[in-house]
């Protein structure tokens, strides 16, 4: 079976909800993902805000509780008929999420084994058919096709084919051929 | 630079010599890695110690103090300087070891950025040239060259160039080519 590694964050898990909603509530703004359409929060905050949004990824607690990614769950299990599937993270970048992100990945997606779980750092080191993934960064390293999972920060990138939602997943990878002249 | 993955118990972490350091004391026991050659510790203890042995894994601690396997911080520093190097370990079958693992690295071989940690289940995930383990069944799944790391379960196994030390490793991938006929 062909094999697809996908990334977790801003892909199946919605991080950027969780960092915004800390972010809003520690000082009473009301951004939103639409606010960071092709920018970072670190150009729309002033920096002296910084040190406390690098301080939400050292709370176990933060990837504990993300919400999962509307039509990841059953996009994935359809695609698990077809492919071989791995999940691909970057959690070397922040090591404390090693264990809260394996507890995740276990409660929301109790159908993937933990054999294919893959916490890296750079996603080159992946052999796989494809890799979704919401990070323009990794998909340059890696080997087999890229495609690209939008997020407001890559809305900009034209390099590699991108989908917009699970809709577009299942789309691309589940769509039935049109079978012309069968009687 | 052509990518050589590393694999961590029993190639560059003693996690035996801990296994049965504790086995010895919790039974008292003598065993050795020489008891050992072509069998698991399952086949040498009586089935009511097999709870008490897996649980050994259980303890954060276990993975936390283990000792650096002889020559393994030399061999790979120098590797590094003519290969891309990763540490690929199958963390996933023990999450409490996640961790420690990530601390146990930092620690013993610094001058490896993080970037290059792959913690996974099935090694078969890897995109590398070359694979050091003393996993016969990880070795089966890869798909570049493996190379088998002699530890007392694969003595017998035939099928993969075999090293059995550090120097070993030195002599396979760093030896210089002897020059006929230079002046």
């Amino acid at each position: 079976m062909p094999r697809i590694a996908i990334d977790m964050d801003e892909v199946v898990a919605d991080a950027l909800a969780e960092y915004l909603s800390r972010y809003n509530a520690d000082f009473e703004e009301k951004l939103t993902k639409q606010d960071l359409l092709g920018k970072r929060l670190a150009d729309l905050v002033p920096s002296e805000h910084w040190p406390r949004l690098d301080a939400y990824f050292d709370d176990e607690q933060f990837f504990r509780n993300l919400e999962v990614i509307d039509g990841s769950q059953e996009v994935i299990r359809e695609l698990a008929e077809h492919y071989d599937i791995y999940i691909v993270t970057a959690a070397m970048e922040i090591p404390c999420s090693l264990a809260p992100k394996f507890e995740w990945l276990q409660r929301h997606f109790p159908f993937i084994p933990p054999d294919n779980y893959v916490f890296c750092g750079n996603k080159g080191i992946v052999a796989a058919d494809y890799l979704i993934d919401d990070s323009v960064y990794q998909l340059e390293r890696f080997q087999g096709q890229g495609i690209l999972y939008t997020s407001p920060r890559n809305i900009n990138e034209t390099r590699f084919p991108r989908v917009n939602d699970w809709n577009d997943v299942r789309e691309m990878f589940l769509r039935k051929p049109v079978l012309a002249g069968t009687a």
